[in-house]
């Protein structure tokens, strides 16, 4: 499929050449610089999995786990190379998706840290740092919310299970797909987030609190925020981006509206 | 810019040729089967302005509202025809995304709602109902849900403004431009929404109370939706349509990892 659709840079059979199945677990992390383990979401498991790991591979060896739902310290904790213990989290389908969620644990060391994020890169893939331990990381934390959102959207009868999706897919899901929510924000006011935040902090705060949410964008947040944002994108480059967003847009028309 | 994408279906003079400008409002609005109002947020101007446009329309002449903070009852109320008004309301930017929520008040009649989804659908749009007055709308309801999660994962040095950006551009958004979040869903767990609320349900209530959240998804808060999505996609259905959302996904790479 992936072929077919042009994606490979090289072919097929070279590559499925590269990859070897095993039986025994030493001989396949034997001299690997990381191990990326899929067993199932049970803690007991993992334990059991990474003591044997961290006997079978090197110092230098990441250990990663695709877990989505257990923390790193969780299994990490018994270990005998704890600091060489990672979550290396990827999108579903994450032979689709580039995001892979890098979540270390206080005991990580930071060459094991930095080794997990080359290598990711390395493989095509967009690692991002979770710092803290989160129940979510970040990939369900901001899913969890439109959700929980959206479930309540429907129990009120605001609005239906189909029309919910359509205004995902026909607005925000667009912009989203090659712009995040801070620089989708940073581009809809002039001026730039901290102008959106002024303009539009008040009524999301409302909204927030009609869920029971009291999390203000206080002044020293937005200034954070809008810190980062102006050392990514200055006010001056801030007109050309917003056509290079709605030149994006065009693109992804031909695509999503064929 | 969009004839230079192929986005036309007719030549952009042909386009222009139809398009009027008026500087007197009667002349502007004569004869028009819907009157789209972009005036400044400002609720003393809306109600001047649909005052004025009751009188200088006919009786079946949809009168709607872009505004995206307003509700229409509250410009609605002192009119002379409230049961013309409407909010249409678009997202940005409105010439390239396609949604545009419909939201009645209690006065506007069935038949105004029915003609102005009709209108939209017939210029391309994609209208969705919302069927409380509720503020943010369902666009903004959604919006405002990640941004205030992304605003608490700043604060709380979980993750940076751009590494937020990137979970989104790099996960979330590139299956959202084409499938919604209750799709979304659907379409992760073996067994469709209904498996998915019994699987993750307590953990996304979990990160709910974090935030002060308690909107639990009761079993027939689930039921209800479960139902509406069977409705939409049977269960037979399913592996077909995670093939196509993969294949989607492989179209959305070779525009997006340009």
């Amino acid at each position: 499929m992936l072929d077919a659709h042009k994606l490979l840079s090289e072919s097929p059979d070279l590559i499925i050449g590269r990859i070897k199945f095993h039986s025994i677990l030493e001989d396949a992390v034997a001299g690997a610089h990381l191990v990326q383990e899929c067993v199932p979401e049970d803690l007991n498991m993992k334990i059991a999995l990474f003591n044997e790991l961290a006997d079978l591979t090197s110092s230098n060896t990441v250990l990663a786990s695709s877990t989505s739902t257990l923390m790193p310290s969780s299994f990490a904790h018994e270990s005998s190379a704890p600091e060489r213990i990672i979550v290396g989290h990827p999108g579903n389908p994450p032979y689709l998706l580039p995001v892979i969620e890098v979540v270390p644990h206080t005991e990580t060391s930071r060459e094991i840290i930095d080794l997990a994020v080359q290598t990711y890169r390395r493989a095509g893939l967009k690692p991002i740092m979770v710092n803290k331990e989160i129940e979510g990381f970040v990939f369900n934390r901001l899913q969890g919310a439109v959700l929980r959102e959206a479930y309540c959207l429907v129990r009120d009868g605001v609005a239906s299970v189909a029309d919910i999706d359509e205004v995902m897919k026909s607005g925000l899901g667009r912009r989203w797909s090659f712009i995040g929510p801070f620089e989708t924000s940073d581009l809809n006011t002039r001026g730039g987030i901290e102008s959106h935040a002024a303009k539009m902090g008040a009524a999301y705060e409302r909204m927030g609190a009609q869920r029971g949410q009291k999390d203000p964008w206080t002044p020293g947040l937005v200034k954070k925020i809008t810190e980062e944002r102006r050392s990514i994108l200055p006010l001056e480059d801030w007109a050309d981006r917003v056509k290079w967003r709605d030149e994006m847009l065009m693109k992804l028309l031909a695509v999503l509206d064929k």
